[in-house]
């Protein structure tokens, strides 16, 4: 069996793989910063070398806005196997507050079976343990029962601004049966997870202007309606009673859980009196959407939040100021199957109805993603559900994010494939914190995962 | 008659009179600017110096924690006269934006009929009056039919900060049967205002804590109540559909208008429509509060404003963040006789009422202030109804204003006296403002009016 040779020599060479993770690790690729762009250059090009050395062909650095795309394949379309695209990132978040980091952020350094390191996690070491798989297969069948194609971008923890124009230009090239993200984490120690939905977002600033300029509430309070007070009544009729938001149409095109994704819910141990004191620290959970229990609030309801509120006078002290204007910043999680454009054209007909004659207010779309929902039935999702039993010995539960991934959506939508986002993380890698890590045996038996993910998707589309 | 001689002295030395105001007004004695501390010393003691010079007695600089109080008398509580305490203040705004003044702010400039300076109608020039007047007396009759006192602060511009205890603490010395402020305008050009009440005030801090730290939308929302969401519920639970303060006896004390006052306040000519497109221009007026005219609700209803809320993110682009707290910065104008400290009490037992159980809520009141209110019917304001018909030719209108002088409320409580706000500038003055200025006939019909006033005061308190 070519995967039982493959798992053989990456156990072999354990040593050579953590040195190769521990030499990318060490390029300080701080994606936002400007001061690092070289580097940023210097981790593509170490990728797209490695790229090369295990055999990969089309390797090429795709230019974008900011940093470019790392793209390599193996195998061709015309291939009957399956072709997966493995999407990941090289950029990682700033180090600060480097104090508190116990080792530096940028010397990788392994202690108690973890690599501390920024970006260890996320998402150097989840991203090469699917190279270090094909790698692996190639140094001891000479082939890889998939077609690959490698995409690794350098602009996730921007937003992945601009990605879903580099898949729109290359639609063609990047066409596949399934597209793979490790770049998340499992459930606990035990039990891996598989993401199934990603939240979408709609941002928004609401502008209400009131009197032409700042007047004296001694001279004028009485007379004027105050844009703040306008707003906080605006912001009060945006939740009805019970906890739903209360734009007419809003839940129109919501898509309700399944029995079976409920059911599941249910089931999957979760302490909220934990989630509330030691994540939350708020004196009690928000009761939120009726008739929701409070996992299906924060991953698969939408939901409406309030960023901030500007106007007036902030500072220490005092002054009787009635603004002239007031902005309010918020924005809104969407779950399939809303359509963010229809929301906003729902929120913006909202905000019209509920404005007083007494102000002019304006509203401003910032920014828009779409949710994603992948159907877990998919024989890709099944492989990886195959795949996580035989490399890690436990099946996976499948959740949804509440977070938003603009580029699962992307790929979804333009390449019409579902999205596999099988994780090798644990919840305390300390992700954009510091003292960031990866466990090692998580590491190997990610590759091992990956290396049977492969062969199971290989075998889903040959089974009748 | 000794008013007629005093009124032909005055005339007769118009010259030296501006002369001195224009003295006065060289002198840039700005208050709130530490760079001016040698200028306020100079001011007091020109002041002093012009007191001592027109023969009053017990001249003196009484200290405070910043700038000093300028006092000085004439006559005794023996004498059978009545006793007028004469408030004003030497102290300034700063000139800023200079660039907008036609001629220099310290450099009094007459043209067209008006005296440009900083300071010229807010207060220096008002308060001359009143020592030109008592000097035309003394210089004619050799005697004032009253007592006097003058007390002239150099903190009005901070908000009178520490007067309160200076009044208490020379209660004694400060004894008499009214006080006299001029520091205020006529109603329109021909027109004089007496101002017979003062909004009190309460200013309030309310934090509201959720969450131990700001938390992401994505992954927290729907599971945390949102300390915005918090503060916008809150705020829409502070006015009642009809307009009304929330707060439950808030309006228990609040004095109804007298028919005759309601009566008055219409029939004084008031534009609505140049109100609000030239001074607030705002698409429309707020209805404000059920069953009262617009010049009731600024003037002789109590409101509450939001000044500011502060949490979250309020600059440029967008964060989707769930903050840790907001805080909400209001005040309320207060009106006889509601009782600021009860008033804050009531406010907080309502916040408590309407704080929800995901949150911590603390109230902090920042500063408060008493309402006052003078009785119409008091001999001394009498006097001054007289006075400005004497004086200008012209019966003054009885207004209140919407804004707070606290030094009003603390005359009046500490003293038991009635204060008359007699004020001689014009509505375009520019206070505050570049190219403030003072009309030289406004200033010479003020000294007559003081003169007559001093005479009717006299008149008043011996006539049967």
């Amino acid at each position: 069996m070519s995967s039982q040779a493959a798992i053989e020599f990456a156990n072999a060479h354990q040593k050579h793989y953590l040195q190769q993770l521990i030499e990318f690790l060490r390029i300080p690729s701080i994606g936002t910063s400007p001061a690092h762009r070289a580097d940023m250059q210097r981790a593509a090009q170490w990728l797209a070398n490695l790229m090369e050395r295990i055999g990969l062909h089309s390797v090429q650095l795709i230019p974008t806005d900011l940093h470019p795309v790392v793209y390599g394949a193996w195998g061709s379309d015309e291939h009957e196997a399956p072709t997966l695209l493995i999407y990941g990132h090289y950029d990682v978040q700033p180090a600060d507050p480097e104090e508190q980091w116990h080792t530096p952020p940028f010397e990788p350094t392994i202690q108690d079976g973890n690599v501390y390191a920024r970006g260890a996690s996320d998402d150097k070491g989840q991203l090469l343990t699917h190279l270090v798989a094909a790698e692996a297969y190639l140094r001891t069948s000479g082939k890889i029962p998939v077609n690959l194609k490698f995409f690794i971008e350098g602009q996730e923890e921007c937003g992945s601004f601009g990605m879903e124009e580099v898949i729109q230009q290359h639609s063609d090239m990047l066409r596949c049966d399934a597209v793979v993200i490790s770049d998340d984490s499992f459930w606990d120690a035990a039990t891996p997870k598989i993401t199934i939905g990603t939240r979408g977002l709609v941002y928004f600033e609401v502008d209400i202007q009131g009197p032409r300029h700042d007047l004296h509430s001694g001279t004028y309070g009485g007379a004027v309606h105050n844009p703040l007070q306008v707003a906080a009544e605006m912001i009060a009729r945006l939740h009805d009673a019970q906890g739903r938001v209360a734009i007419p149409g809003f839940y129109e095109h919501v898509q309700p859980l399944s029995a079976e994704e409920r059911h599941e819910l249910e089931h999957i141990p979760f302490d909220e009196e934990r989630f509330l004191h030691e994540e939350i620290g708020a004196p009690a959970l928000w009761p939120g959407e009726v008739g929701y229990s409070l996992r299906e609030r924060i991953t698969a309801r939408p939901t409406l939040e309030i960023h901030g509120i500007r106007g007036g006078f902030v500072q220490e002290g005092q002054k009787t100021v009635i603004p002239a204007d007031a902005t309010i910043k918020l924005s809104m999680r969407l779950v399939p199957d809303q359509d963010p454009l229809e929301i906003a054209r729902l929120f913006e007909e909202h905000i019209r109805r509920i404005t007083p004659p007494t102000v002019r207010v304006s509203v401003r779309l910032l920014s828009y993603a779409y949710p994603a929902l992948v159907d877990r039935h998919a024989p890709a999702i099944q492989a990886a559900v195959e795949a996580y039993h035989l490399g890690f010995g436990s099946r996976p539960v499948f959740l949804r994010t509440g977070g938003t991934l603009p580029v699962v959506a992307d790929f979804m939508r333009i390449l019409q494939a579902p999205v596999v986002m099988m994780g090798f993380g644990l919840p305390d890698d300390n992700l954009h914190a510091p003292n960031e890590k990866l466990s090692v045996s998580q590491f190997f038996g990610g590759v091992r995962t990956a290396i049977h993910f492969m062969e199971c998707m290989a075998r889903q589309s040959t089974s009748p």
